[in-house]
């Protein structure tokens, strides 16, 4: 990006430009969107930023987010507790509480393992999911990964942990997405899919 | 949104998504991505967004961003002051600057006159315009706004309160981008090019 005729904006630009996915030219056009809201605006804004990273709290037994020490959801006494869904971040948990098909909880690593992005698994909130099933009241652990190389990895290197704490793992189903034509299937998707494949069932 | 499981988060979440471009769902993935952020990063970008925002300086001739109350092209000598060039904004200026032929300075509108999003004439930079006219120096004047109905009609009504002053109006060259091949040109665009065609000339 030549030419930016400002220090400010060039500094700005560089900011906002570090966010995931915004490239120069969109940090530019946020830039100078933001040169035309009120000031008011801008500085709420701004505050909602310093706040967000500097107030959050996360829930002490499965690290949502969470305004409280416990969360909502661990704090349900209608959720089953023996059952625990282990998911990247909180995003995954709202698209699967979304479902309202889930009744147990929930715990988040915060993450995956990726050596090629630096993250151990001692950047991720692993430890605290063998100590949950150390008392051995655990009924099932739910792998609920990216089903991606890195996704599998952090699963299998997590189960090695917790097998002899817990009855049952499981891993999400993968396959044809429902709603989706065969011939859009990848094809390795479509191979687990026919190498998963389940008794024929009339509802 | 449902489900987002703070209010703080929320809040960010609906800050961010002002934005133009940008929906709830990237938002969130932005705020999520800013909890990985150390503080001092996050303070950073904050601080840079209300320092925009409340610091920077326009040009008190062109209204181009700039550190000086008189920017560096309007003080260049070796720009022609006669030849002004009137853009939307800044990003236009830079694309404008470049291709490093053009040679005279600018007049930055701050957009187009535009009754459905409610920016009248006054809104515009428009007036300090017709002042920089007034004293019947300006060779020639340049319209380089959007080529749609508000860029015309814009330029439209600037012409005709400055007409008098100026021996020369010109509206850059709409037509077949230049590496386009003609079967993707719009019907419009392509009548536009071979209404003003030119003299073919063997450079």
């Amino acid at each position: 990006m030549s030419n930016i005729p400002s220090k400010i904006l060039e500094q700005a630009v560089e900011e906002i430009s570090n966010l995931p996915g915004i490239g120069k030219r969109t940090s530019l056009r946020l830039a100078l969107h933001l040169l035309k809201w009120e000031k008011g605006e801008v500085e709420r804004l701004a505050k909602s930023l310093t706040k967000l990273r500097n107030d959050i709290t996360y829930c002490s037994i499965c690290h949502n987010i969470s305004n409280t020490s416990v969360c909502e959801i661990c704090n349900n006494t209608k959720r089953d507790k023996d059952l625990i869904c282990v998911v990247e971040d909180i995003r995954d948990v709202m698209a699967i509480e979304n479902t309202t098909q889930y009744k147990g909880v929930y715990h988040i690593l915060g993450g995956v393992i990726s050596p090629m992005e630096g993250v151990g698994p001692d950047d991720l909130n692993i430890s605290s999911l063998i100590a949950r099933t150390k008392d051995g009241t655990t009924s099932e652990i739910i792998f609920a990964l990216s089903t991606t190389i890195e996704g599998d990895t952090t699963s299998y290197y997590i189960y090695k942990q917790l097998k002899q704490n817990v009855k049952k793992v499981s891993v999400i189903a993968r396959g044809v997405a429902i709603g989706d034509n065969l011939e859009y299937a990848d094809e390795i998707t479509l191979a687990r899919s026919i190498q998963n494949r389940l008794p024929f069932e009339i509802e």
